[in-house]
């Protein structure tokens, strides 16, 4: 594990940056640990196949439960096992199985350690990681340690101490460690990357994502308070993955592009201090994360990413999703719909796409000939299926479907422990260029030198 | 006029600001030059009133026109001298005032220098002036030098040196100097201004606004190719005033809140280079403007903007215009439309408003009742003729008026140097933070002291 609290030294890395004579910018840069000997990158990398995944599942408050429900309908994944603090918790999900008609789990419940005796279990080849925040690193630590692949609920590591250990447990133990962002598997967000890659926007210039989400009626339903406390103690964008995923994957990251600068802003608290008070009857005057946080990426081939957060003001729902690329454009929340250059019609054989115009969205039918002639392949094969098991409309599904279908095929999964690195270093990264003042922040590569190994990002399958 | 190039010495400006001690970041400070002996600042100013306003206009190429047909439908406006280098565009226009059955206009033509004559007549009170960016500041100071109220199409000023000898000459010789932004004008943004002024939205926490509007069948229109080699030859977000305007008067910007910090970032230009290659047969290599280019400002009370900026790729026209507040969101392009907290419906005393919820936008019901009840008084009072006589859907027009209404009765008008100044400023005020690695920039004061004079922003009027 690391020992430096990056966090609490924002001075001290500004100053380095500061003096270094050949630099352009103020840029902060964030030192990037050696690779210990004898330890490889997990790039590219693939388990033996499992005939059948033994799964243990810990925390089934919020999102255990769903997770239960999926794989109990995903050939070959058996649940062996359930953790959780409250046993009333584990007893719901063991009745969701045996309504299933199979062979009930173990339960591991009653205090907070517990977990670690279903984790040291030989029987188990993936721990599925779904409770707060805080425990994610260290229970999917604990997993890998013991030879499990690792599965864990957004964001799966809060700080560049979590992230880096979580990498190099990874990598020394050869085990899986994929992070459960379900966002990238919703539908609109699958064929708009089935699309992209198959070159419908000519180069992707700007991708943006977001976490717009009022939870004025949820802070209450979090265990002991988790949430709100962590937003009370945390200035940056503490929750950013869901947009991060979808963008990271459209461009390529570290499969031949790279996350190179980072700058955040954000708003005051307005509206935390007041649900604090809701709560407590005191108005805290230390609320630290602000109503609205803004970050913007540079890549290495000069693409732009911008991320925002905002879970306190009346907004409607938008994880934004929206990508510009020389050809083309997709926006998925306000409006739903694409833009298309006048020759990408030729370009993508579709005599059904005709008087396009560069100003304009895509009529209605025009959006559904695109759709129907892009679908993505994973749509088509378990499309239905995911829509009748559910999970935020099937995007849970695919999620959990591709993550056993990769292990028991020996394939790469979809997401692995660099993508987890990235799409996590939003919350202390943003949290650095926020507390100097909005400076430049250089992104650590976390594959340490092999976000070129591969050409382009790719969802491996059998079939296709 | 200052002699400091900012843009030429970056390095140098950094440099400064790492050194000094006491600074939390690396902020870039851009020096504010002290206002000259015996000269005061222009917030709040107004001038004598004036019977009728005599115009001469400078520029009939693309948006001088439309201004003369506005103008002839305006009360107390006389245009009495027409500029253009073009001798067919001085025609054109006097055929429109002909046909209005007016006094013809004195016709100034045929060279580069001829507008300095027609702007040294004693017998005009305003020059408003339609030329290409490069002109607008150079044209408007000999203006006020010569006695005269000056209205300037956006952007009014290019760097910082035009921006503050426009201020000084505004200050010392006491004429106004508007830019003419004509986007604070359209219908959804006074209405939501309206509403935002009433409270419907609460403390308001992030404003958005942009320019995202694909030139490629513009570029070859500008003369002598003006836009495009502005692009070539800029980095920086050149034309945000639209998204600008709308945001800076929402916050009350220099009306007791003020921009402190701003951060730019760019994509690399991928179109641009494509079309200098197409009128020209070469592919240059040092095209500057970037595709995408964002920038992030944070304000004195904590409240944040986002500007952005794209003119090179098909995307559907937007000025984004957007707004969050504590009880309150409202957004233009996409999907136009509010969400409210549940409790604005009370507090907006509208029974109308029912069952709203934090998440979702309104129901074009709710909406329409919404925008019935705080309708601005100024699209009450003459928003049927502004769309009748046009420009824009009528925004045009109404800013035509409301400058020869406010200059007829000699009240402040609705935007001062300074706005003008603020909102131009973020041309190279973000060149500079994208050409130092995206570092934070110092936002000057350019009222030099006086933001917290005025209670908020006010548009003045007679009747209300």
């Amino acid at each position: 594990m690391l020992t430096m609290k990056w966090a609490l030294a924002p001075a001290l890395l500004l100053m380095v940056a500061c003096n270094s004579v050949d630099k352009k910018s103020a840029v902060i840069e964030i030192p990037v640990p050696e690779r210990p000997a004898g330890q490889e990158d997990m790039v590219g990398f693939a388990a033996e196949p499992l005939d059948s995944v033994r799964i243990g599942i810990i925390g089934l408050g919020m999102r255990g439960p769903g997770a239960v429900e999926r794989m109990l309908n995903i050939e070959g994944a058996t649940i062996k096992a359930l953790c959780d603090i409250e046993p009333d918790r584990c007893d719901s999900a063991q009745a969701m199985i045996m309504r299933a008609g199979v062979r009930p789990a173990d339960i591991y419940t009653g205090n907070d350690t517990v977990w670690r005796e279903m984790v040291a279990r030989p029987d188990l080849d993936l721990i599925y990681i779904a409770t707060d925040w805080k425990n994610h690193a260290k229970m999917g630590l604990a997993a890998m340690e013991a030879g499990k692949h690792v599965a864990i609920e957004v964001p799966a590591a809060m700080n560049l101490d979590e992230i880096w250990a979580l990498i190099n447990t990874s990598e020394r133990t050869r085990k899986h460690c994929m992070m459960l962002e379900n966002c990238v598997y919703d539908f609109f967000e699958m064929n708009t990357l089935n699309m992209a890659q198959q070159g419908v926007f000519g180069d992707i210039v700007h991708v943006e994502g977001s976490y717009i989400h009022n939870l004025s009626e949820f802070w209450d339903a979090y265990y002991n308070n988790w949430r709100l406390d962590y937003n009370h103690e945390n200035r940056g964008d503490i929750y950013a993955t869901h947009g991060m995923g979808p963008a990271c994957q459209l461009l390529d990251i570290h499969r031949g592009d790279r996350m190179v600068t980072l700058v955040s802003m954000d708003s005051d608290p307005f509206t935390g201090p007041g649900i604090v008070e809701r709560q407590t009857g005191q108005r805290p005057d230390d609320f630290k994360n602000g109503d609205h946080t803004m970050t913007m990426i540079r890549t290495a081939n000069g693409k732009t990413i911008q991320i925002q957060h905002d879970v306190m003001n009346p907004r409607p729902y938008s994880r934004m999703y929206q990508l510009t690329g020389t050809k083309g454009f997709a926006n998925k929340y306000g409006r739903e719909g694409y833009a298309l250059e006048p020759d990408s019609a030729t370009a993508g054989n579709m005599p059904d796409l005709y008087n396009l115009s560069a100003h304009n969205w895509l009529t209605d039918e025009q959006q559904a000939a695109l759709v129907e002639r892009y679908t993505h392949p994973f749509i088509t094969e378990i499309g239905e299926i995911a829509k009748r098991v559910g999970g935020h409309g099937g995007m849970d599904y695919i999620m959990d479907y591709r993550l056993i279908y990769c292990l028991r095929n020996g394939l790469p999964l979809d997401m692995d422990v660099y993508d987890l690195a990235e799409w996590c270093s939003l919350a202390p990264l943003s949290a650095i260029s926020i507390e100097n003042g909005s400076a430049p922040v250089a992104v650590p590569d976390f594959t340490r030198g092999s976000w070129q190994k591969l050409d382009g990002y790719h969802q491996y399958n059998l079939e296709l």
